[in-house]
């Protein structure tokens, strides 16, 4: 017997087109705020965007049935996805405007087993480095009684906005 | 103006249960085959298990809107998501009936951008080493074009199914 | 025209039968003060074991032109050994007496480049966090004005010495 | 009782002068045919170049009492260095002359225990991936009889070389 989600999701061209126009810090709480809207991934994946400061950003999800693998627990690439968005957001916070940033990779850590009754869960990012090419963060991914639950580490390539967006 | 999707997805104890009691690699079959419902995170991203054999498994997924991030392209995240799938899935198809598997890390590199212009995706995941206690994979994400989009590698811990599952 | 170093060591053999039958945080306080003699690949790169507490262990070096690889700079692997060095003994100073562990991984980012002007360096390993069966250990290399030079993170297998040890 | 070994290397400033003057791989071929002197490290840790071609390069190790750790085995960190070197080399083996690399990062997974009794090791670069600003590569740790010993991935960064080396 099957369940049944629906959710809505607004046009990601329109947040594309503003992180070309505004510092990352602006951006990212315009998204906090909901002054504009929450990138597609959040809906699908139920996440939010709750916290914004210069080099810390904090994402968080409640575990849902709808988050897990085969073998009855959440999909590790559900907290991959939480903790690469804290992590990048945590460099793009930091970042003035005219620059961008893309992952270079992602190396997440599975400490423990997640599940419906984990509770919600929250990714703080945070910059452990900024260089003139390339920034580092690592996000933690934490329980309600501040329990590690996976540890990543992220590399980001920043880079001038294209010419076009300006 | 929202955009909207509803999915359905099945209790995902049902797969968790006959996970204990099945080779992988036959567990797989059957997901595959849909003897077995799918996994209720393949639902939430809309991806699939394409083929199964011992050591090597394939997952794709059609890159969609619904899986953007707020800088105008697929989440990492998602991606992570079917490579961790396709690492993990790689090591469980080379456990005997009694043996489970749990990952503990992923590893990936995100070589190119991917929108909803890049087509559908695959990922490969093949096992690179197998010990008596953990077992290492990688999985790579092309396109239709064999082009490598992205790279993982997953190390995974092998453990005897717990015995009230056996 | 070639440059010659000469150094020594002592039979590591002394070493792993003292690290079998000691607490982790003792057996690394006699390597620190001298009690035991240092490692061999601690000679053969020329760092030190400057601090030991559980939980958090440092180790130093000084580069020099011996550590260059072709490119004018120190060899990453060099630094990599010294943060292997300190995250492996950052778990290893929290295991009790009939614990042991082995690395499972190690993933470095390289900051910066480090040359003979550099000055002297350090690892400093902590314990992220501690399981039943692994740990994760991180390490920052800093110069004398700390600032961060690279970093890394390693997991730990942990399991009981074998018996004969015991 | 203390063991002893002497070593010698040459300029190493030689060889940083030759890198910029040179594509990659003519400048390997020198390195490994001897026309150029080895670098330190390679004398330091007592390894060797032994295959170079576009996009794939060998480096071996004798395992010796000198890389012993601890814990009575090899040093990860002196099998890091060799696949550094392999995955590094790997890279630079397809730039053209006016290019330069250097490495973002390693990681490293330890698959089995090395000791003096393991024998003769070699770490097999390959180029996994080739952007324009970026390139990723992998390396492999063989034994004698082609067993996996360990597995590195490393991305590095490509820029022009510097004018003033042109």
């Amino acid at each position: 017997m099957g369940r049944t989600r629906t959710y809505q999701w607004d046009d990601p061209a329109i947040l594309a087109e503003a992180a070309g126009r505004m510092a990352g810090v602006d951006f990212l709480r315009a998204l906090q705020t909901g002054q504009l809207p929450g990138p597609p991934v959040n809906h699908t994946l139920d996440f939010t965007l709750d916290e914004v400061r210069p080099g810390r950003v904090v994402f968080s999800l409640i575990p849902g049935e709808e988050h897990y693998n085969p073998i009855g627990s959440v999909h590790g690439g559900i907290f991959a996805t939480l903790l690469d968005s804290a992590a990048g957001a945590a460099v793009h916070s930091t970042l003035p405007l005219g620059m961008a940033y893309t992952s270079l990779d992602l190396t997440v850590k599975f400490l423990r087993r997640i599940t419906v009754d984990t509770g919600p869960v929250r990714a703080i990012g945070t910059v452990v480095n900024s260089g003139r090419q390339t920034a580092l963060a690592q996000a933690q991914l934490l329980d309600a009684t501040d329990r590690l639950l996976a540890h990543a580490t992220s590399s980001c390539m920043l880079f001038p906005v294209p010419a076009a967006q300006g």
